[in-house]
């Protein structure tokens, strides 16, 4: 069984994109609504909690972790495989080599929460892939709220977009990374805004066939007879409602969200 | 001494409110930030974590408690008054006594968090205290994430604001309770949007009133011989750079934040 958790529901947009291209892998999901934002907090607490998280998913029969929370990754990917003996994937890695890859002129932007921009975890890792890379970054503290608000359409949504993304403007990249699970909830914003030439990278869909590259001798994980996407596990640290709407939303099916 | 909740940092306008009006008694604060906010999660959760907060001040000596989250009290005050037995004073009560004292029509706006909103707290207890008010409600869930990100004086909080208020401003109202501990850091924004004719509760001075009177008869917790309010403990579940800058601003002094 493949374990994902998030802060909470944002990490269902890699969810999502697993269900998309394993749809025969079992996948048990946690989403800690109950601590949620992650992004706005210290590296320690956020560990912490990546170790709770983690913990739950690995008693109850993941063999495979995916942190599907960037900020968690940013801060607590090292710690978590000092502790648990299993693999564990994280949205950064993926999204790095894709976007690193898909660059030509080594100039890439990435956005952010707070503690991931703060924990300069990207700009390590594009310049451990690519010592030449540029990396310019931008903690977009307010989209997260404006998402789970589901306020995408809204003028005001729009106006703080721009407000965030104009320090990158001038900097000529080619890539933008979107590096917190909420953010390709506004991909459609943020390309007009950021330029049609820029690439978006995703690191949902990245993190998805970076899994599967990863698993490639373990077929087992990937798929079991019979197994469908309906039969995946959700489970949250609190219930409310607008978690279950922006799970409904990510999906596009109800979705049970069950108690731990 | 006087214990002091919240979820994090805002429930320090009501800690700054008592500083200044009984700077002679010992205050004892815990902002619970590793958990914040409160107001986006559900009532269960939230007694949960008002129950430890309050068992925090009691084992540190808390004589009388002070919930100084609107999220907490709503939802949690009652739970909280069953499990502990001493005098536990929420920002509610206070505000709106001095709602419908000051009310000349009757019509009392309320803003705050979606969890005090959705409990419906301020309308029972407005309509308790005079049965023929008539309150109208509205649930502000951006207002925090703004005032933690010293955005109060940016266009795109005019706007929301703006937005939020507008449902308000047809209904004749002569009153609005700031039903947030954050909102009175927005007063300046909310005065001209809702109108000069409406007066607007800041629950933090109507509690730290409130509290006086309360405890008129123990004189002993409202003022300890040389005790100053650079002597008063604020303690965090959680220590980030942000909070830091909020208790400072809300304070005009350096704060230091204590572990738990």
């Amino acid at each position: 069984m493949i374990g994902i958790f998030d802060s909470g529901v944002g990490g269902m947009t890699v969810a999502r994109a697993i269900e998309e291209l394993l749809p025969a892998a079992p996948l048990l999901y946690l989403g800690d609504i109950a601590r949620s934002p992650y992004g706005s907090k210290s590296a320690p607490t956020i560990i912490d909690y990546s170790i709770e998280n983690t913990r739950f998913l690995v008693d109850n029969g993941a063999q495979v972790i995916v942190i599907a929370c960037n900020s968690a990754a940013s801060v607590a990917s090292e710690r978590l495989r000092q502790e648990f003996h299993l693999p564990i994937i994280d949205v950064i890695v993926p999204a790095v080599a894709e976007a690193v890859r898909g660059s030509r002129s080594g100039r890439i932007g990435v956005i952010g929460t707070r503690a991931t921009i703060q924990s300069g975890i990207y700009e390590r890792e594009i310049c451990r892939e690519d010592p030449t890379c540029r990396v310019f970054s931008q903690a977009c503290p307010l989209l997260v709220p404006l998402v789970e608000e589901g306020w995408g359409d809204r003028r005001e949504t729009k106006m703080i977009l721009r407000r965030y993304l104009h320090p990158l403007q001038n900097q000529q990249i080619d890539t933008l990374v979107l590096g917190c699970t909420h953010y390709p909830l506004l991909s459609d914003l943020i390309q007009p805004r950021i330029g049609r030439r820029v690439r978006l990278i995703d690191s949902s869909r990245a993190t998805a066939s970076h899994l599967r590259q990863q698993l490639a001798d373990r077929p087992a994980l990937l798929a079991r007879p019979g197994h469908q996407p309906a039969d995946n596990r959700y489970h949250v640290t609190d219930c409310t409602e607008t978690a279950s709407q922006i799970a409904q939303r990510i999906f596009a099916r109800p979705i049970t969200l069950l108690p731990v």
